[in-house]
């Protein structure tokens, strides 16, 4: 079971994950990506299941054409954890940012 | 650019397209799928992508685990047209429904 991430482990989201905010009314994070087209988006979010199914750690998210949505919560915790953290990371890297 | 459906049209869908709904203050139908886990979602959302990208008409939809909610409106049309009819109907088939 996932434990939640402490203060000082949110203290550094900031700095360690800027593309990302907190989400509004809920423990969990989000990010907003803008692709060219449906085409870009799709292999973005392709890419993200297969690491999310390797992680064993889903993402909540929404597209619209071009655009992604990416929430990241851990419902065992009820709230963000570090596999939140781990998962971020590796979208990040996908995302090349 | 797309027409809007008529009301001799949207009168049919109860009977034609019976597992999708009006969405809520939006000229736009909605069906929500669950599956028996992500992959089975992602391989339901994956086949999706593709008979979207042929009709180039694309689907407003987010994903949970093995949840999956689809709304399908005509931005050009500015409410649901024929094309959302011919996707939604697309679905419906890929979906075993």
């Amino acid at each position: 079971m996932a434990a939640k991430l402490t203060d000082a482990e949110r203290a550094t989201l900031a700095t360690t994950l800027p593309h990302w905010r907190m989400a509004e009314g809920r423990d969990a994070i989000v990010r907003d990506f803008k692709f060219i087209d449906f085409n870009a988006a799709w292999g973005f979010m392709s890419r993200v299941a297969l690491l999310a199914e390797k992680q064993d750690h889903h993402p909540e998210w929404s597209n619209v054409y071009n655009r992604v949505q990416v929430l990241l919560t851990t419902h065992d915790a009820k709230g963000l954890s570090a596999r939140d953290i781990a998962l971020a990371h590796a979208i990040d890297a996908v995302a090349g940012s």
